[in-house]
């Protein structure tokens, strides 16, 4: 039986330690420490691990880190929505997103040729040069065939990429693939569109790419879920997982309620009476704001995989180094 | 100015009444009374009207009143998820969804078969039955063509469904186009799957589907959004307006929050900094459970429309009739 | 078993026809509906009931309704938030809100000595005014005796109040008991320390009111809860019914999440652990906006109960009465 | 301008820099940097700060937090509600507090005499060995005299207390009021009728409390909010700010949602309207679970304040001290 203990600051605490305070308080604290440590279970497993995020949190800044967890091996298929492959291929061509308000005057913005999303602002010129980047790319791919899954095109766009900061970046050097059941969804979709005009032969094949999805794990893996939101990025995953006989372990975080019926707001609770994940699984729902409570969450889940050597280095371009530096310090 | 006006209940009140007493009462219901307004003028202006819903609304039992939407003219392009299209389809062959609890034991589900859906149960003999009829509806679209755009795959299957309270059946026989941007994210994907494994040429176009949204108003058409729920069909339909100059009126409801960015919970107020809607649209953003805010707000848009004579016959397969008998009850 | 049943509309309906058509509807509808049956049940079972509402609802052009419901014996005891008892005075001077919008810019309306709550607004006259009325009432109490307790206070103002919409009006005449916990937190709360300073042997008496709301249900009767929000109304009410042994029927309506562990988000299952509610109660926990939720559920519940003879005349005054005319309409 | 910024986990980071990082990271993010620079900037202008909170953040295990932010000078005022009161004295007294499940099976737990908060569980013992302290402090009380405010009498029992995790004991210790608007509204509620049963002159005076709060500030004192959770505990402490001139800071930190025009859910934006806060005050609302929100922006700030001086000693019991050792660590 476990108590709930007082949470105190200590100067100069870290971040570890601010974590590990949290993890005896109740509510989404105790739930964000059941999160935590599903997390490192799973990695423990050696899960393959499904992790899904909507665009929003590419656009917040979380996205280098995205980058970075898929650089440190946390992820072994990444699904998302097309807006969070668009900004990170933006961000890698060096567009930078204004920290705007909720409380913004919408027509003023409009005419200004801003777009707020939430509390951020995107400027119309950052789409228009996306546009000047995106059609070449599709040129490039375009010549080498011409009948594409989705996946394979992130991948080669990934290739193309020269950032570090870039989940695709990471994904298609990491061997990570990166799905996107609804690519049309999006500016890229309108991209695709006005290629095909000119290329009526160009095709994307999103059936093949469920095949992908639904091969890239087996029914032997053990499976994990880490879900960021709702939308059909977490839907798909838990598909492809189930189709596979259901996830090992699970993690959703989202602000979506269960009270509507809605796949965002379904919980892991839910997802075991389909079979999604296993009845005896590991499994953790957090509601809260991805922005904060995954970072919280996530580096305190590699504070103790690092200290424990699980994030060791994975081999990459046939090179084998080491991601993180080791330190000395103690949580 | 418009004064709070104390709400009452009159014995055997009609539900157009009902609305009318919420229409001065604060707070969310002020929200709803400017919906049904907006929807009255949408209709009026005769508006192309984009309606986007989420598939537990079809598992809801919303699905017969959204195939009446379509029948008395109120939607003229249809965006949704594929569950809500299986779920349509299932129907139709006659499952029946059973009325469960929140509060189950999930595991206990699993055991007996039964997935739960919040408060609803489907069995997982509908999903069986349901792979038999699929399979030979791809067949038939297989002899016709190899390359199908996700709204042709989905106007022919209503053309081979008898149920006037199903969706795809009103779809097809009133030339209202049905979306899906995330076909494969299904049991349907799955079969879609399945069949190209023996059938490498079917193809399934999402990029010409997008072409064919885009196209299904100009920017001369008048444009209206009902927008159920969030995901990509709220933002599918959206991003159809943006591409054609804008809508000019546009209803949200949704239980999802503004305040973390999302898409789902994107007011209609910061679409207008992206010109989704036009800076002098009319708009109104609902915050709720769409079972029980859509259909008091529906009805009594509808009770309106149809007193003013907006509801008119459409002229459907060459037979001109009257959808609804005009009685003479006064609300 | 119960199945859903799709919901259509049909021209003309009443109310009770829009709430049975939604009541095999999935999600917050079939909650809707559990809580309807709910109230039928504990009204059928002679129950003491306690009603329970925020300020906001009296605001908002709910306040009528709720002075019905007290007239037509739905309601036994009622526990609020001083701003509930301000503004239903408010109001029963003439004083007109108005209707609003949650996007105003809060600065200009400061200058124009306009308040907002939500989506409506209230001016500072109003307020002024009310300062005018509540002075000479409370020095007529003082007239009477020294030492109050609060329920008895409001019992002599709603006396004095001369409006049928009035819920104070209505309660001193059903013989309803008004409580409110906090009674100091507001404006009222204001003028009591200002008569105070002038009469310092005046004394409200917290204390005295806990023994009333406690000995006004006894360990015997049947007992019921419909709360309507959260806040100290709703667990003031839980805890006089915790102490007289648990409610046998129990709705709560809100908005807000159980996922805080706040009492505002407690669910009537939570309830249970604490034996608030009996293990074998009737209970419904609906979400959603009060000032949507509540009037359709409980015009439903009062359309059944007034059909079956359960709103029967109450002893009022010495004069029996009919509260409702009886018509013959069907539903 | 201010740009969004990537965020990255580096080994052993600091909570500092966790938040600094989150600092540039938008939505919920944005928000919270908003409120850890608003605490910054209102202790530098040394307000008088108004610090609230539910009882239900003292089960958490906020507590020991919450007495150390009064020990280190960041709470002037502190406005809770009863709950908050009896589980800080039942922590004083040893009880533990069990972290146990949301999805509990709450009738099993009854019949072990376990009540659930959330997701925490409190043992009907607690409650029980409660009421063996209340009434001896009552009584020591009473013999000093017979006419209380609420705030003399937690002062009295603070002084009672020897648990420097006890907010009780840091208040009465630091000369920092406590209020309490709905004093019965709780188990101390019923102790309270128990004694004045057998001491019918025993008084609690909320009247004489309200004049405290009023005049525990002035019209020239700069002033603060750190509202955590809705409830009275907030609108108590704004309406003293208001009848006071306004807040010049304000940061509330809540899961309550604004569109339903609950106190709970007022953003310090509507707050303006009112006069609440000032026009050109800093604030912020930040929306999340302030189990894990409150902790990480407050430690921020606090390591902030530290650094530059700003938590220097209080003058405490005649004795000068310092209440944090400075080490040297860097953020």
């Amino acid at each position: 039986m476990e108590y709930v203990r007082d949470f105190r600051w200590k100067k100069g605490m870290s971040a570890c330690e601010l974590a590990q305070g949290l993890s005896k308080v109740g509510f989404q604290s105790v739930e964000l420490e059941r999160a935590v440590q599903t997390i490192v279970k799973m990695k423990k497993a050696g899960a393959k691990v499904f992790f899904t995020y909507t665009s929003n949190m590419v656009t917040s800044g979380l996205r280098g880190f995205f980058a970075q967890i898929v650089d440190t091996g946390m992820a072994d298929v990444i699904v998302t929505t097309v807006g969070g492959i668009e900004e990170d291929i933006m961000k890698a061509n060096g567009e930078k997103f204004i920290i705007g308000d909720f409380n913004s005057n919408d027509v003023a913005l409009h005419e200004e040729g801003i777009n707020r999303v939430g509390n951020l602002f995107i400027r119309n010129e950052s789409y228009a040069r996306f546009e000047d980047i995106v059609g070449p790319m599709l040129k490039k791919l375009y010549l080498k065939k011409k009948r594409w899954a989705v996946s394979e095109i992130f991948r080669e766009i990934g290739l193309m990429i020269d950032d570090e900061n870039s989940i695709l970046y990471q994904a298609a050097r990491n061997d990570v693939p990166v799905f996107c059941p609804a690519v049309t969804d999006g500016a890229f979709g309108f991209h695709l569109f006005m290629f095909q005009q000119d290329h009526p032969d160009f095709v994307v094949d999103v059936v093949k790419d469920f095949s992908n999805i639904l091969f890239c794990v087996s029914h032997d893996d053990v499976k994990g879920l880490i879900c960021l939101g709702g939308s059909i990025s977490k839907h798909h995953a838990i598909l492809a997982c189930l189709l596979n006989g259901g996830a090992d372990y699970a993690v959703y975080m989202t602000t979506a309620r269960h009270t509507s019926g809605s796949m965002s707001g379904a919980t892991t609770q839910e997802a075991k009476s389909w079979g999604k994940i296993k009845d005896d699984s590991d499994a953790a729902t957090v509601i809260g704001d991805v922005s904060i409570t995954f970072p919280i969450a996530m580096v305190h889940a590699l504070e103790i995989l690092e200290k424990e050597g699980f994030l060791s280095a994975k081999k990459r371009n046939g090179k084998k180094e080491d991601k993180l530096v080791r330190g000395d310090k103690k949580c």
